[in-house]
């Protein structure tokens, strides 16, 4: 059997045959393999919970796969909240057809990243729709973290003053995906940038908890998080095109595609709201770590122009950056 | 605008308007209106985790669709692990087209749903895929609740001499759906069992905490979750076939189609192994709960056959069941 067959997720003796012989070798944990429809553990602590669909098209790509995308994902919406993730499920829709090999390399790359990144998937489910029902495979994965410090990073929490981080150059992941789809060629290939960046803002709180806000620029890019940032706190921001790391071959493949880096996805990013105190400490703990190490101060929040992003041009002109509007890339995570 | 559109999936600023105009006003609250990529709250207890992800076709169903159902589904996933189910996640996989109003119908039965379980969603995400690359909507729910009580409920646990409960009738869930899809019509209306059981799971636990196992038969039916239970706890089951509940019009179906009513899908029943001295209390205390009322006893285990799980039939013989081969009925949850 090479294939994904509809019986596989019947509930029944296939489904237990999926799950004993490709799902628990790769994941297999005290907490998984009671294979109850629950997993059960402690905690005493702040909590952050998160769930994020990965449809990603194609389900493989420069740099990933949808697999080590969903954990990279859910890991990093745990991060953004301050907390140290713990424990994930992953929800699997799987078209009747998909190749085993395929499902196994995808559980493959998950593993890993679940390892790189400290945590573990404690429960799961199947789901198998009829061919022509669903792309190949859809993932969910939601997660479960502790935040230990006493902090409160939240969009809502920017303060006038704080300075505005990237972790690193923006826009790979998007022209990743984008160039793998429609078959697209340059001349050095564009690799994803999806990483597990809770060791970043760990480092980052060790340095200092006056982080006010986090988030990792996915979909719709660094620019409508900012927006989300400057409407959500009521705070203007000001950011400056020539301090944003952008690596060559993406604004080239920007410019020949027409698109703005500002607006294309990111997967292995963050960008940190955080006191001017504390901004350079923080950018410092930022560089030493490997997905920091291109990190800048590329703006800050005033208290002017509420609610709106302007950006400084590098021929000193200012525009005013607004959320994505329509759809840039479909089906980029 | 009346129906999804990619760009509603972009992450700019058609997403932020379906959640704001349509995901809000059906779950608002202070984690979800936060707006954050993941919801924070405490928690001090022991805890259980759960996902499913729900592609049932068709989406809406007599006494059901897709939206109250995955509710209901995690509700049941925590309340089997005698949990208290508190807070959900939901994520939300829509295929471009999909009428907006037939969404607003779906986030209305959850808010109901959600609102019958005492469970609130806190966190969420949608993704949008294009046109005929998935069917319709897929909505996938995770849960956390918090156990109180010391209890050891997992289907390793089932101890010789326990009694097996089943909660009320077989098999309506499978067949309401089955019928719906393929458009056959019986005399009476068969309507699915979908229904939260937190509420009979703490009535359960208030009269005894002697639950050894717990689970919802959904896909693979009953057959298949009591093969489970053999299985984990290497112990033998025998039930009575004149014991279990089963209606008249399901039976009808289920004997017009072919179909073993052991083996269909049910949304709203558990079954329960519990010790003898306890299981009149945990029956009575069921029987006074409306998702209970029509519960028997209709077995129990034995220190034979282990692993095998055997039917007395109504004629005298026996009949040993196993998990359900194949797919009986795909997409029926």
């Amino acid at each position: 059997m090479d294939r994904i067959l509809l019986a596989h997720g019947s509930g029944g003796k296939l489904s237990h045959e999926l799950i004993e012989k490709y799902f628990l070798p790769y994941f297999r944990n005290p907490f998984l393999e009671l294979l109850n429809d629950q997993a059960v553990f402690d905690i005493h602590s702040r909590v952050a919970f998160t769930t994020d669909s990965y449809v990603v098209d194609p389900v493989f790509f420069p740099g990933g796969n949808i697999g080590d995308l969903a954990i990279n994902g859910t890991v990093n919406d745990l991060a953004m909240g301050g907390a140290k993730p713990l424990y994930l499920s992953a929800g699997f829709i799987l078209e009747e057809g998909f190749p085993i090999k395929e499902l196994e390399d995808i559980l493959s790359s998950m593993k890993d990243a679940a390892d790189s990144a400290g945590v573990i998937v404690v429960t799961g489910d199947t789901k198998v729709v009829n061919k022509g029902k669903a792309d190949k495979i859809f993932i969910n994965t939601s997660g479960i973290g502790v935040i230990e410090k006493p902090i409160n990073i939240s969009a809502h929490n920017l303060k006038v003053g704080d300075k505005i981080i990237i972790s690193g150059p923006i826009g790979e992941h998007g022209i990743a995906v984008m160039a793998k789809r429609e078959g697209l060629e340059f001349e050095k290939e564009i690799r994803s940038d999806t990483a597990p960046l809770n060791s970043l803002v760990s480092d980052m709180l060790s340095a200092s908890c006056d982080i006010h806000a986090l988030r990792d620029p996915t979909r719709g890019g660094l620019a409508t998080i900012l927006k989300e940032f400057a409407i959500s706190s009521n705070v203007g921001i000001v950011i400056y095109e020539d301090k944003i790391p952008v690596k060559d071959e993406v604004r080239g493949a920007c410019e020949i595609l027409g698109l703005d880096p500002l607006f294309v996805a990111n997967e292995g990013r963050l960008a940190a709201s955080a006191s001017p105190d504390a901004a350079e400490a923080i950018l410092k703990a930022m560089r030493r770590n490997k997905y920091g190490k291109d990190a800048e101060i590329i703006g800050e929040v005033v208290s002017e122009h509420k609610g709106v992003v302007i950006l400084k041009t590098l021929i000193g002109g200012k525009r005013i950056i607004d959320m994505l509007m329509g759809e840039q890339l479909p089906r980029i995570c």
